[in-house]
């Protein structure tokens, strides 16, 4: 069993710290507003003032913040992890950023004697909660296997897909395909109301097809129903499809569907949808049709 | 048991109606080269020379062509259901088709003391060999009642979804849904292979998280080996989409995904590989980017 | 002088018949709702009481009507063209409509010994009041040069474009060319105006460069304004973009951009911006924007 | 008459700087290939071994270098203007770069002392030769009044736009307009070859119209002959298309057609035909649409 920092308790964080404290593990949580802490401390683990604080004696650190800067910034700064944490500590940074800036922390790690595995997860709340995440890993063979018991408490499918980056680069691959799911789904939806369709009954016999899809099971009750109630925020996935693109246009492939998807959901944050759920792209769709309900 | 006329038996029509054969039903079966009545005829049923000869002592009609003239022509012709069925046939088409015309087809019939259910499968050759289709129905309650064992022969999923033509509006969903689905794996697959990650590691995960399908599990492995045998052909998807964005167009309906798939899936069919499957959009993804590898 | 019958007597062919009339030519003029004839007896035309008693003594028959059914039904209807013109009249028609149907009914002109042109216009009511039409004209050679006193007397540049239907191809392309003008210049004004930028400079500059466009001169203030008194109206445009993607599609070229802008157009007409002026676009930017205002 | 530094002698800078030196100016100039000094010699200017070098002695800097890095250096580093030049000069930045790293280096510049002026150009090489250029100036109105005998030098329409930064912010502008040009009368060149019409005849009457443009004037001769000879290359206006998406991006503008181009623009460039003119994008419409002639 590690002594394991845990940086960032947010909606996903809170609930992976506290399975890795129930697991077994010593887990010491930082957050920057000290009252999301309380989870991690009522499964018994213990709560730091500073990252400084929380990653001294730890064998392994997880991250799990919103951006890139801020990975940085937990990592790189002053207070941070490469200035504080024991030399050789395992790092995992489970948030979802640039994969470029992932290789660029890795290379900053090993030169300061640190281990970097990349780790964003999907699967969302749920399944942060029901310990079901999917884990995409970057690095190192022997990093990956150190971090072995830790991935296996907290996911379901773990996977090795290759060297630093690596799982940042599948992690952007996950948010297009998802994104072109909800997006192709909420045309479907308006198009099928538009002709007077029983929704739910078309929703069955296009889930048992060829059209079926984890998308199709988990939002389409909130299509239905259009709450909207995040789940995983439009803001976040904006800042998901940037990652896409800019990678994409960074190594000479062309998305189209993933390029006009990255307008399509910046056009649901400028209309002061942001904070709702990605399924919530079915409104970008009713407004561009005139039909927006609400 | 009933005597059932059973008009196309190409890829997807002649397993169908050896399936019904099977099932207990006198099936005649009728097709333009009359080579491919071969199976059917194997399993105990009969070929006819002729629409006419084959519908004439029909209680059911089944209709399995490629596209709206061809339907037009089997119902409407000289030869066809209309002249020379009995009054009162029930004819289910299977065939994916214009809405519009469908539901223009459907008041011919009424006129002339026909019963129509628009009856579009999902599922692919697989599906149909396996009687474990999708099927969208559209049409009267009591018909879709009596078509019942009918369609529980060589369907999994069955549901009446609406009066008719909405069938084929479910359909145009699918195929809508279905083609983001290859695009966005496409873009994603020619992603990963430019940052050089390990495919079939990243698919796995890919396919357990939110980005998982039934897309993804089936032209996985299409994509990874580049073998484009169709499964369900490029042309056929083309005519499809072509229905989805005039249906859209007609209802007022905006499907910006959908136009851009339109064109995508065109430049496929332009570039020669309209007999390939569907999966072989991802050679449009590398053509665009530059990478077409054969 | 000939004697010149004028179907369709509205916005665009109400000045077009009265410039005929001024050249010297004998006008019968037919619409609809009588009352748009008073131009043209204003002027010392005639107006008919149908289509019928219009083109019975015609040496010239023009039509100016909105779409493909309403110039099918001009010249095949009982009270029609083709079944009450003398056999050999030249008919020349000056509607948008689709190439296809064109071509169609040049055939059936040919077949009934009369000689059609294809003669669409660009250039709007102001360009109708000037006689500075653009005159794309498609058909014959021999029949071009029969119809050059009549194009000369509307037109400043008329050109024969190829056989016939080529005219409808080039005004197709026409409006794909302005419809992607006016869309960029509405993306770059909203961009502008996000970044404080002052308009009018900014317009005055981007005009004296490469960025310069009949488009850029005559429809900057309609944006600067937000007064988008048509002009010509999305509604049309919409109608016209239908045929640039069923063409494009029908010829298996791939127009990625004219089908976005497709989309786009119907997105206005779906948000009920049909009756304003094309460069109502604008407010189609502004509404993905979140910042429609008003 | 003034002291001009000027660096960057490609193939904007170098006639720029002997239109300055023709116009009385004493221009110092600098390039890293010292061939390219040739030319402002003959004219009478010097040429200087070093950034350093050439702006010592200077009243004005004038800049024009192909991205932001090269700004940024040829501004901030050793070697650089702030490190060498007299306080108070006044840095004339004709480059094409980001809007923000403008607004970040004028920051820069006035707490060093100096003035700074975004002032990118729009004509190509033609209007750098015919002192034509468009100059889209940002900064201080007091900045714009001192330079106005360099501007008038060098441009035809020469405008200030704004603050620092709305020079380029124009110019993106600029370029996402010029792009759509292009790119719709490449899709337009297509379509009416796939119908077979007289090309050199649409482009007339189209010209005449509604949908004529600068970009029609000037690059139908390139996509009738396919001699896609620079003219402005590929690569540059992938970079600013870059630009564009992302300055759009940061300000909530949605700009879908915008976002299309760049992908097309990065196709163009995947392809291999970066260093062609940007008419060229006429190949990626070819290429997807199976009809790429060479």
């Amino acid at each position: 069993m590690s002594t394991i920092a845990f940086i960032g308790l947010g909606i996903m964080g809170s609930p992976m710290a506290v399975h890795l404290q129930n697991a077994g593990h010593r887990v010491v949580g930082f957050n920057p507003s000290p009252d999301k802490t309380a989870p991690l401390v009522q499964a018994g683990g213990s709560a730091a003032g500073s990252v400084a604080d929380a990653v001294r004696d730890a064998d392994v650190v997880a991250v799990m913040v919103p951006d890139s800067p801020d990975v940085r910034d937990v990592l790189t700064g002053e207070d941070g992890v490469f200035a504080n944490a024991k030399e050789g500590t395992l790092v995992i940074d489970f948030s979802s950023i640039r994969p470029d800036v992932t290789v660029e922390l890795a290379k900053t790690a090993k030169a300061k004697g640190f281990r970097l595995l990349d780790a964003p997860v999907s699967g969302g709340e749920a399944g942060a909660k029901n310990a079901a995440l999917s884990i995409m890993v970057g690095g190192e063979a022997t990093d990956f296997e150190a971090a072995r018991e830790v991935f296996d408490a907290l996911g379901r499918t773990v996977v090795h897909v290759g060297g630093n980056g690596a799982g940042q680069t599948v992690k952007a691959a996950n948010q297009l395909i998802v994104a072109a799911n909800i997006q192709a789904l909420a045309e479907a939806v308006v198009f099928l109301g538009a002709y007077g369709v029983d929704l739910e009954a078309a929703l069955d016999v296009l889930g048992g097809g060829l059209a079926g899809s984890k998308v199709l099971e988990q939002k389409r009750s909130a299509m239905a129903s259009h709450d909207f109630t995040p789940g995983f925020r439009i803001d976040l996935h904006h800042k998901d499809l940037g990652i896409v693109t800019s990678a994409a246009r960074e190594a000479g492939v062309v998305v189209p569907v993933g390029g006009l998807l990255a307008q399509l959901m910046a056009s649901a944050r400028a209309n002061g949808d942001g904070a709702l759920d990605h399924s919530g792209l079915l409104r970008g769709v009713e407004r561009l049709s005139g039909r927006l309900s609400d």
